[in-house]
């Protein structure tokens, strides 16, 4: 095989498991193509829940061809016996005569491991092709293994000069309805989504996917210190259909603790730095939950804090062909900076039109 | 001749009126190409100043080559007598048998009278080839003759939080090197440079186009009512080598205006509202000089003035991959919009990379 095939297959590939993020977690979305003779024989992405992994999905639509057919995984097939028994073992028992692989799977289960297995058991495995995409691609999964947090996207939505309302606090509207679908698009990438408690009382969202087939709904996550956010509102009322998980602080009444639990949400209580919650050890407690990807749609307070505590780890800005004037409401909060050296600076990764508005994206 | 032939031409003709603006106000930049047999034998561009036409330059090039050629014109051709015969008698006497135009000049002194010149002779005249491209690239021009005011092209450059300082007034290097680079070269496709007094105190900047090889300076313009900016700054020091208008109110003392007179600059006396330059009559002021293209720098008070007032054209906004945070100083000013539906709506019409930073155009 040329390196030019290997890297169509695993282009492929990578295509498949990039349609899992957000439906796989705790597991990463995987993809895995199997050829035979320059043909396809059998594609798998891992399933919603994590389980079947791809590998599985691919080996089970090739049945009896996989014999002496070649495997492109993008991350290396797991070695530990769980519910089911490995990955790695099960490609040596479909008798497949080489594995490509793009990156090594960090969990210290495998670490390695997996690419062994198959190895000792004479098939031939090539590592490292698109490794760059696939570490993309995985990014949520390596970053919460390797660093306990979850792979953090921002979104914020702006008019030209920054601002999200007028004066007097008029805000809707500010993005084109392509922009809506996008974020929608966004939100079934991630497995959670995150609002702070002011977003949630202002604008009471419901924070699902809508209208886009989605397998699995992401969890719906607010930062709620004293939890004012009511067991009335969207979330409360439909907690028990799609999950909502309430960060609070110590100070939340013990009754407002008890009529969400009421409601089907789950409380995740959270220390506190300098009198807010700590979106370090909050995020923490979130990838502890086995959360991977984390899609933060404001409001500007806990946008500014969570780029401040370098969490963020992309910016998706939509930017609306508006001008609402330095009197108007900024999108982006304080970041309490004493110098422009000390400015973060994320770098710019894409830009496109999203109907009338603009879409850049940003990673710091 | 064939339409896609035609446009084709044209589409040369418009690239060189491109590289006109700027060095030819008051005239129009126009574009001029001969073809015959296929073959392209003359170009020309309204040179600097204005004179010679484009269609003169594409004429001394072509020769006696020209009897028989087709001329592509961006602009109808002129048909009044002023320092020299009228481009459509040039035209008629240099035997072309056939003038492609794009757009009809609507200057009352030609206004269709070009054409029928080359009617009347004879000449075969087709109009309205890539019109819309030609309005685009003669849109200062038109905007003159027709409303007596500039084309105007706001630039900002900001943070992706719409900030252009810290708090503490901190602002170097917000954008990149290649931005900068790339607003010598707006400034040159333009005729004159526009700043507020707020941004010519803080900068004490010399507006000038660098390394681009200028044919002909932007002339540099201060909107300074008090007539604060020195005589003493880059302005006043260079202003005997490139043009400096200073407009100002009625109150700036006449110790000011005596002081800029003397270091060359031209004074411009206008009219006030709400205590401020009446920047729609200023505009016109500065189109009855001649003027026709504006590049607006800032600073974010007068940009929001411009705005407000339905002065601008085109938003050229460098957005700097980073943050400043909410109490950073905004780019833009205030519009005192009462309601959102009340927000200056520009559309987008392109965006590209500039080195780090994102370049979006809008036009209003």
């Amino acid at each position: 095989m040329t390196r030019e095939t290997d890297e169509h297959h695993m282009s492929h590939a990578l295509r498949l498991a990039a349609r899992g993020n957000g439906s796989c977690w705790p597991n990463p979305a995987v993809g895995a193509v199997l050829v035979k003779e320059g043909r396809v024989i059998g594609r798998g992405t891992t399933q919603p829940g994590g389980r079947p992994h791809a590998e599985r999905m691919a080996l089970a639509q090739a049945g009896d061809q996989a014999r002496g057919a070649t495997a492109y995984v993008t991350l290396e097939p797991c070695a530990h016996h769980g519910r089911t028994s490995p990955c790695a073992e099960a490609l040596v028992a479909a008798g497949v005569a080489r594995v490509v692989g793009a990156i090594t799977d960090p969990d210290p289960r495998v670490a390695g491991r997996g690419y062994a297995i198959l190895r000792e058991a004479g098939i031939a495995v090539s590592e490292g092709v698109l490794a760059a995409e696939a570490l993309e691609v995985t990014a949520g999964f390596l970053k919460r293994v390797s660093r306990g947090l979850p792979f953090v996207t921002l979104k914020l939505g702006a008019t030209l000069d920054g601002r999200i309302a007028t004066a007097s606090g008029e805000s809707r509207w500010i993005t084109a309805p392509d922009s809506r679908r996008a974020v929608h698009a966004m939100r079934m990438s991630h497995d959670a989504v995150l609002v702070g408690s002011g977003t949630a009382l202002a604008d009471d969202p419901d924070l699902t996917v809508r209208d886009m087939g989605a397998l699995r709904q992401p969890v719906r996550i607010v930062i709620d210190r004293l939890l004012r956010h009511s067991p009335q509102s969207r979330l409360g009322q439909t907690a028990r259909e799609v999950p909502v998980w309430l960060l609070h602080g110590p100070e939340a009444s013990t009754g407002a603790q008890e009529a969400w639990r009421e409601a089907g949400a789950m409380l995740i209580p959270c220390p506190l730095r300098n009198g807010q919650i700590d979106l370090t050890a909050a995020l923490k407690l979130l990838a502890d939950q086995g959360l991977t990807r984390i899609f933060c749609e404001g409001g500007g307070t806990l946008a500014a804090g969570l780029v401040s505590a370098g969490l963020v780890d992309e910016l998706a800005l939509f930017s609306a062909g508006a001008l609402i004037g330095a009197e108007g409401r900024a999108a982006f909060g304080a970041l309490g900076l004493e110098h422009l050296a000390d400015a973060p600076r994320p770098r710019l990764i894409s830009q496109r039109p999203s109907g009338p508005d603009l879409l850049s994206r940003w990673r710091f």
